[in-house]
């Protein structure tokens, strides 16, 4: 491969540290440092953060200026909220270090959708700083939108596109688990929607990269969330869920033209699921149907595509960037 | 959509016309001429050279600089030939005319395996003349090379990458059942490809197009061609095979690192194959298995990346690329 990229990986929580364990391990990526403010985390090596996990040789700071200055990084590894508005204080500082950034912020992965002031304000420090900031994942950011999008290659004409993604919830991680709803009562369940904590975060951001990549003008954009209820006991290794309580959660995203829809992404993510499984289908000349067989784990899918953006990160013009706008982001060989 | 591309094409065969008529319908292009040397060609309808086609009101011409200089074409779709340097003068009389160009050519797809002189050399003209150049198609240009490119993504590492594209070739056109040898006899067929005129083009250059993106640097691309015996007769609307004839051909293309093999591609066409379809197999963590079910027509989905190519080719910076090179490609909606 090509030139080493220097990284740092920012925030330590179980993604971040899947991160961090990905890249310190590949050839192509030499990670330089890790950054998180919590001080149970400060001073200890990442790869113990992680309760199997094997010392990485890489110690936790909460000293960003100083750790950006000593180690001069090409790019950030960011993973530390699902809200932008929240996080672009964070880019504004990595930004101002001159460093790029790949972040899986789900609202980051096109906040065009939310925040199209605050995103033209970010393209515009990343190009005056000379940068690129990516946002990405698993999904938001390859198995709902960028595959879909990219799977139209080969059509004349499309007029609805659909994406699937039906995830046993028994392998993923506690939070997880915890945040899709499992083993909460009807009501319970309900009462977190309200409050907005129970929600996969990201649908309708695929939903407008989906369109804006294709050129609809949505009128509108609409997302469901109700529980898949167990109608027997059914566990992980982590929880179990009593026949009548919820295994997780099923939520729909929808895009409109004039009350026509032409995109629909239907998540589902609950314990025992039977027959996981991720999916395209698109109307249209010709007609498609792609499945990927057993579907895709997310916390490793997660990791592999933050780590595997970025070269393409690095390499492209300075801005910010969706996933739509870059060359195919690929798992290089050892 | 963004402005209207404005186009020509160039070479009036079959794919030329399928193209030509897909670039004429679309919203997002103007077809404003077309090219070709056949007397029994020019002066007509491009539209009126398929026997059920209707005019498009684009007449075929035989004189690309007068052509060219009346329309200032942003594009030219090029469907002529297989062989990069067969085809390589006509090239550089667009890029000398200043006109981007999408080409068919199979070794185009990725012509750094057989000539990567000659490519050094258009990639320079291209720069000079300020036009991007781009090889594509079904396949090669995104079955076997691009779409397990795009499909290694969410994988943390890969050790093989495998595509298998099994077509049943009863709907293509004529040429194509002869061009993989259907109703020939073995000795007949043995002929062909000694020969070389039996032969699908493009299976090293994807081979090498995915080896290159992956940084497997190979010492060896191996290609095996042998004839899909009809056990019983079968045949198309076109077409009658006997039993003991060939019903059409299979060819596996590999990618090899001191013995082990890392690359395999499996193209299997012809007449009566009973589940046709196109997968993605990736060896890494995890594994993946991506199925394209009932397969992709060829001659559709050439048309439709040819045309669907050409604004990110319009968009990119001058010079020669392959599809690994540009963002995803997308079929606009209208």
């Amino acid at each position: 491969m090509a030139d080493i990229i220097r990284a740092i990986q920012y925030g330590c929580g179980p993604i971040g540290v899947a991160v961090g364990s990905l890249a310190a391990r590949r050839g192509d990526i030499e990670l330089v440092g890790a950054l998180d403010v919590d001080p149970e985390k400060v001073g200890r090596d990442l790869g113990a953060l992680r309760e199997d996990g094997e010392d990485l040789g890489v110690i936790v700071s909460d000293d960003a200026v100083a750790l950006f200055a000593a180690t001069s990084p090409d790019i950030v590894f960011h993973t530390t909220g699902s809200s932008f508005p929240g996080i672009f204080g964070q880019l504004e500082g990595i930004i101002g270090a001159g460093v790029n950034i790949v972040s899986t912020c789900e609202e980051l992965s096109f906040p065009w959708l939310t925040e199209p002031d605050l995103t033209g304000k970010l393209d515009s420090i990343a190009r005056e700083g000379g940068v690129t900031v990516l946002g990405t994942g698993i999904n938001p950011g390859f198995l709902m939108d960028l595959w879909p999008l990219a799977m139209t290659a080969p059509c004349q004409d499309i007029r609805h596109v659909r994406g699937v993604r039906i995830q046993d919830a028994s392998p993923r991680r506690l939070p997880f688990q915890v945040k899709i709803g499992a083993s909460r009562t009807p009501d319970e369940f309900q009462q977190l929607v309200d409050e907005g904590t129970l929600r996969h975060v990201g649908l309708p951001e695929s939903v407008a990269m989906i369109a804006g990549a294709l050129g609809w003008e949505l009128d509108d954009i609409q997302e469901s969330i109700e529980p898949v209820m167990a109608e027997e006991p059914v566990s992980s290794p982590l929880m179990s869920v009593e026949a009548g309580q919820a295994a997780g959660v099923k939520q729909i995203g929808r895009g409109l033209i004039e009350g026509r829809e032409v995109i629909n992404l239907e998540f589902q993510a609950y314990i025992g699921a039977p027959d996981p499984y991720d999916a395209v289908y698109v109307t249209g000349t010709p007609n498609m149907e792609v499945i990927l067989k057993g579907g895709m784990h997310g916390d490793i899918g997660t990791a592999a595509v933050t780590v595997n953006a970025a070269r393409r990160v690095v390499e492209a013009p300075p801005g910010f960037v969706t996933m739509k706008d870059l060359p195919p982001v690929v798992c290089p060989a050892d």
